[in-house]
């Protein structure tokens, strides 16, 4: 079980390396939502993305020896170029899997970051296990995308920042893909509501809650490119269990909706995937009780 | 002439009803310009400009028979929304006179702020007239754009936040357009080096420096909308011909480039107009000298 310990160890961990992003606050946004609200621009993050906070907090906890032998990825989207940029700053090799029809933009910025890009046929074959095989092969270090200790502890600080920049919010509202993000915040919240949203088309981790089990989806077709884990993971499930207050469903409209209104209103970039969450608060789908919210907006490579 | 004291007080004035702006960084850009650059984030000014804060200044300082006038203002940018914001905010009323062909994207924000739009035909109409006509016949008082000092220290409270928050700049760069923000710049500025930025299509304020006096050119045509002034003001030319070391001119691709940059690496939007600054810094057209430097990111509303 991760404790909030672990967090502001990862924070101490990767305190220059990764941006402290700025808290935004907009008065349009809070008279659409109706209620006021903390953004934490995880979209202004390095290599676009709240990612490489984990990334980076697994590649520092490794021995000088491990680190040597290099590390391996599979991802078509922001933890390959977080863990590309994260592995190019510490001098560690990296492999990175991605399907062969990746976004130009995602592919170009895993390049440019050095690291190797393996590609694969997203029809034919399976990714974990061209991981694994490269892994075992080079003896290289798999980086998962979420169920780790050291990348949910790093996940965390992203929260952990915005708590203690405006320590009265009762609300953090994270949008879930494996779960990485939510269980870092939900502990970094300090009993503070917890709330997680998904994509309609990506309801893996509330109809698990439902189930009251891990239930695994088919890979969903959704908007929010990088929400489309087919399950939470085993060691995040149990920390959204316990401390998440409950899981909001969001559809495309609503995320595309909100993703222009960050944008044009705003003035922000953010990615379909980072407007998940805003998109739930925007839509009034939170209870009256919650007041002051923060909102993670988690990503901005389009 | 302003003193730092007038921009100080503008800043007290109207404190509350505009954004302190974040300032940021962004490796890539530094890497990129091959200097330390700080971004004063004026694209996430309240009605999306800097604009915001000579509007505010102006309106606060009339006397309560005067607000009771009305005000009136002319311009297809970020004046108008800037004016008709400030106004519904202070219950004052407000007539904006805008070309016909004015951007939907501003008709619709100005009319959103609750202003009257008196639109009028560019090729047949003069703008000014029409406005001194509607300030005669209801006496309204007109804001003008960027001449008046009320307006000059408003503008420089973006600067003043940014020397507040980061002390050892030693440079500002600030686009120019009629010369109120940087006038109010380089008064805020406290003796660090100003240097301003022209589109080379609109350089009426490089002109007049080199003719040692108020050149009037044909309405410029370029991308950056903001930045169409004529000629710098009466007040604002000798301010720029006293305090600011030089002008420099950027092209057209070089400013669509620079806003290309910006959107897809730091995630922020600007307008062609805001990049006009960090253009000049982004194809590294500063001295050496010029080590830790201060750019405003002007407006956001494309």
């Amino acid at each position: 079980m991760i404790s909030l310990e672990d967090i502001r160890a990862a924070a101490r961990r990767i305190h220059g390396r990764v941006h402290h992003t700025p808290v935004f606050t907009s008065r349009l946004f809070n008279q659409a939502a109706g209620v006021q609200c903390w953004f934490k621009c995880e979209n202004l993050q390095r290599a676009g993305a709240f990612k490489i906070r984990g990334a980076m907090n697994f590649l520092l906890s490794l021995t000088a020896a491990e680190r040597r032998r290099g590390v391996v990825a599979f991802s078509s989207g922001n933890h390959a170029q977080a863990v590309a940029l994260a592995a190019l700053e510490l001098g560690i090799p990296a492999a990175i899997v991605m399907p062969q029809d990746a976004p130009a933009v995602k592919r170009e910025a895993t390049l440019a970051y050095g690291a190797e890009v393996v590609f694969y046929d997203r029809r034919r074959e399976d990714r974990e296990a061209i991981g694994r095989q490269i892994a075992q092969q080079r003896g290289a270090i798999l980086v998962p995308p979420f169920d780790h200790e050291w990348i949910i502890a790093g996940q965390g600080t992203a929260a952990l920042e915005l708590v203690e920049e405006v320590p009265d919010l009762d609300t953090l509202v994270v949008c879930i893909g494996g779960g990485g993000l939510i269980a870092g915040s939900a502990v970094a919240a300090q009993g503070r509501r917890v709330i997680g949203v998904e994509p309609e088309r990506a309801n893996d981790t509330w109809l698990s809650l439902r189930a009251g089990q891990r239930v695994e989806i088919p890979t969903p077709d959704t908007v929010a490119d990088g929400l489309r884990a087919t399950s939470p993971g085993k060691l995040t499930f149990p920390i959204v269990q316990r401390l998440v207050e409950t899981v909001l469903l969001v559809s495309e409209e609503e995320i595309l909706q909100t993703a222009r209104f960050i944008h044009t209103r705003m003035k922000l970039v953010v990615e379909p995937s980072g407007a998940v969450a805003a998109a739930a608060v925007l839509h009034r789908k939170l209870s009256p009780a919650c007041r002051r919210v923060g909102i993670i907006l988690s990503g901005g490579n389009c």
